[in-house]
């Protein structure tokens, strides 16, 4: 390695040995330089349709990979991203946003260029970032750039957030040292103490106390890098586990004590009076948003819960604070007896019925909610990746029974209607890279689903000519319900306001550049449905494809959201 | 009128009173009851793909009609809008952006709820929206809210600014005071002081004293009310005048007079010359960036400068504040004694050559920017507006000659590529109101015509929809140049970076809904421009229509863009 390194060279080489192999974003005058080095530093430069979908992408491909890189322009691109930084912000995807800026001189003159507001001022963008990351650097300084580099990745890689790095037109191919490439970025390690060791010692004592244990994983798990250990604990034990919506995935649901999301008193009533008679529930990376635990109702108790959060353990209402999650969990695992755990079999079937009740006599039935997530769920293989987007969609495929290696996206707590869209771009594309490298649990091929309504789709359509683009194995099923169907049932069942414009929705393979052959079908009946999951070009995990399915625009999932139409109804 | 009203029938009826006919924007959950009052209040809600183009919708409307208005819903929204809303900030259109939050007891108690970030804080989008816009009020008491609304609409008409209003959703339908609706929102009148007399004197007495004084129009002088002041200032003294690319089309192009936009270095040497010889540059609404200034060189030299700006007269380099442009328009054109000023023949030719060159011959010639731009005026007819996207398109259409009453949008200073695609909706529309209320200068008929690159298209397409949706006269004539040619014109000329998605953008109107009668077209030659501007399914106002014109990669109008790439090659 050279003592010295363009400064561009050094911001890459970083990127690169965190994992990340290819960047998210738009070109723009104050970026162009920067992305000269993109591709010689060995990483794929993406080239979105638009900043929020290249922000959307580099989200979902963090989740996928452990992080992720966009790049913008100054103002513009990087204000069009910040709603996509905000909900990364939010959920805990380690996100770098890079923005090329004016040069050092441009700035320091107060010079009124565009992508300003004609008034000298450069550092309003910079604050408004610092409200939706966790680090904000402006590399004006090259004596300083690879230390404030390093402290912004540490920043990203440490909360799984979102972080603002600043790069001015004359500094990208600036000198600086390289010594600080001799070694990596990574978390703090966590020393153990006194404190700490009693800590996890009450937890353990919990854990041989309880007589009615269960394991409940929530997203935030993923962020900390723990679910491989909890993994390992929930095998261990053999207690009744669970995860939340955000955690759907993480747990491999084919062990038999594994039970998908727990719903809370959305629940089958057996499962939720179990949950919440129990002693203890370790929950993991918790993450307890209205919108994430029905409704606050899938939350344990106080007195039974242990929760291992970010860099806290809390034990009932006591916090005890700066234990990281990765530490205590590694350190009850380590240490756990198995010895002295109960080993039971829960007195009910936890297990959730999955019916699908399709046949022949059914043929010519319009499809339902009801009868298409239990249909559906037979083109899930393992190793894909499934996204539901926020509403009908994000709620009804959680019926889905996962086979391993299957990571989900569902609406968490931003829910951001057509995130999904650019997500599916950038997951896509970090299953395909880790495929391709080998480290995919052994998977040779796989795809990503999408699941969305015809709103969201129309947001953020124009992703769908980056995933054409790039030739990426994913599958639009588009719902089109005719409207905001999620928001019909919150307020409006009727009004103008919740309709959408007509499109012809599958003529979008076509219009945004994919091949004449491409598969596409619409599907309006049972019958359609079930032919089409006998198709073979739609069952092939290969190339993109695109499926409408008609559903009525009153029709939603059993849950939260048939509760919520049944509010609006005066029915409940 | 009653005493009392629903807070948000006090807001709509305020838009009302303003000239708003129309409101842009997306419904989402803390929004939804507030647009319940839409449409009873007489407002036409449009319902935008996204609201990043909601937001460059309300902003074209809000050029046209003076004011616009937009609603989101919380986080989400609000921030996929907000660079829509620093550009209105930037150039100064009047938006009024509307945010639905949640209500007051999720607020106060902290409540971990969706569209935030799950820490319980519910004030960081409102800091963030502080930045670009020039009043924020969050009505959460009903005692103060009318105020409240009143003062951040003076702010939008005072500043001709965007503005941000939080109405949590269980403030929509409180009672609240409707006294103040009694007298309508205007801004502030000026008192005549000896100061400003003074300052009046000394404008008229360098005008007076002028030899060769010229008139220089920038695009401020909308948004401070005085175009047809000034308008009328350059019929009475018959001065050359000129406008810049931002105030291009607020003066009629037709007098003898009115030579169009005034380039600086890159005009006629003659014309250049000539401005930069006259001993008084009287300029009105000035904005002079670097990219509405032809890199500075269009701005006055200072010793013979009078600026009438927002609210300050600038007399060479002397400021005179607190004397708004209106309030000096006015005094000047009233104590005017046109027997004191002078009257004169320029000694040279100012008017610009505008050759089309088209004969039968060349028909099989590729079309380059050189030659599209004299064929293709004229299908611009008194009325319509232009819109010329970012890029080759913003700079090529500035050799149109403009017809009575024709408004333009061209690159100013926000440069946000996408922008015009909302603009064009947002601008058809109010064109289409004013029509409708005979308000349009007698024109019964008129088109919103939008020229437009093909990865500036990508950015923002979904919007085609809406404008379909609604029926509106826009025309797109998408430049299909393989890319983002500016881009390669600043850097990386042969850089893939630059490169975009193949689309096949004719099939853009049937994806969206357009009727199967809908009028497209692709030209590659000249013989097939010429035809097709000879077409009069083309030429015809009336309905959308699209036309793709192929162009080469690396062809840029001469200009600012040729310079760049000449210098980019070597030739400069």
């Amino acid at each position: 390695m050279p003592d010295s390194i363009q400064l561009a060279e050094y911001l890459f080489t970083r990127l690169r040995q965190l994992g990340i192999d290819a960047v998210h974003g738009v070109p723009g005058d104050f970026n162009l330089t920067l992305l000269d080095y993109v591709e010689p530093a060995g990483l794929q430069w993406v080239g979105n349709a638009n900043e929020l979908n290249a922000g959307y992408a580099a989200d979902g491909y963090a989740r996928i990979k452990g992080i992720g890189a966009l790049i913008t322009t100054f103002g513009v691109g990087e204000l069009s991203a910040i709603n996509a930084i905000a909900g990364a912000y939010a959920e805990r995807a380690a996100v770098v946003h890079i923005v090329g800026t004016p040069d050092r001189p441009t700035q320091d003159a107060r010079t009124l260029v565009h992508h300003t507001f004609n008034d000298g001022e450069f550092g309003r963008f910079a604050q408004m970032a610092a409200h939706v990351t966790v680090a904000q650097v402006d590399l004006k300084d090259p004596r300083t750039s690879p230390e404030h580099i390093d402290h912004a990745l540490t920043q990203c890689l440490l909360h799984s957030r979102p972080v603002y790095i600043q790069v001015p037109v004359d500094m990208v191919s600036v000198p600086v040292s390289a010594e600080r490439l001799q070694s990596e970025i990574r978390i703090p390690p966590t020393q153990p103490s006194a404190y700490s060791n009693e800590v996890i010692d009450k937890v353990l004592g919990k854990i041989y106390e309880a007589k009615q244990p269960v394991v409940l994983v929530d997203g935030e798990a993923r962020a900390f890098g723990i679910v491989e250990l909890v993994q390992r604990l929930v095998e261990v034990t053999g207690w009744p586990s669970w995860t939340t919506g955000f955690g759907w995935g993480l747990l491999d649901e084919t062990l038999p004590n594994v039970y998908g999301i727990y719903r809370g008193r959305f629940d089958a009533p057996a499962v939720h009076t179990f949950v919440q008679e129990s002693d203890l529930v370790l929950c993991f990376g918790p993450h307890f948003s209205t919108t994430n635990s029905y409704v606050k109702t899938s939350a344990p108790k106080v007195d039974a819960a242990i929760y291992i959060a970010h860099n806290e353990v809390r034990i009932g209402d006591r916090i005890f604070r700066d234990i990281p999650a990765r530490f205590a969990a590694a350190q009850i695992l380590e240490k756990l007896d198995s010895s002295k755990t109960t080993t039971y079999t829960p007195s009910t079937d936890l297990s959730r019925p999955r019916v699908n009740k399709y046949s022949e006599a059914l043929k010519d039935e319009a499809i339902t909610q009801a009868s298409f997530w239990p249909m559906v769920s037979k083109v899930v293989q393992t190793g894909d990746i499934i996204l539901g987007e926020t509403g009908s969609a994000g709620h009804g495929c959680r019926d889905i029974p996962l086979p391993k290696h299957v990571r989900t996206f569902v609406p968490v707590t931003w829910l951001s209607i057509g995130y999904m869209l650019g997500a599916a771009q950038g997951a896509a594309l970090a299953q395909r890279e880790l495929i391709a490298s080998s480290q995919y649990h052994g998977i040779q091929s796989a795809r990503t689903i999408l699941f969305i309504g015809d709103g969201s789709f129309q947001m953020t359509v124009q992703e769908l000519g980056t995933i054409i683009r790039h030739d990426l194995n994913v599958t639009v099923i588009l719902i089109n319900n005719d409207g905001y169907t999620i928001e019909r049932v919150i307020h409006g069942l009727k009004q103008g306001y919740n309709d959408v414009a007509s499109w012809r929705y599958l003529q979008a393979p076509g219009f945004f550049g994919a091949k004449d052959d491409t598969f596409t079908a619409k599907v309006k009946t049972l019958g359609e449905l079930q032919d089409l999951l006998n198709t073979e070009a739609f069952t092939k995990a290969e190339g993109f494809k695109m499926v409408e399915v008609i559903m009525d625009r009153e029709d939603v999932p059993e849950g939260p959201l048939s509760w919520l139409l049944a509010k609006q109804l005066g029915k409940n």
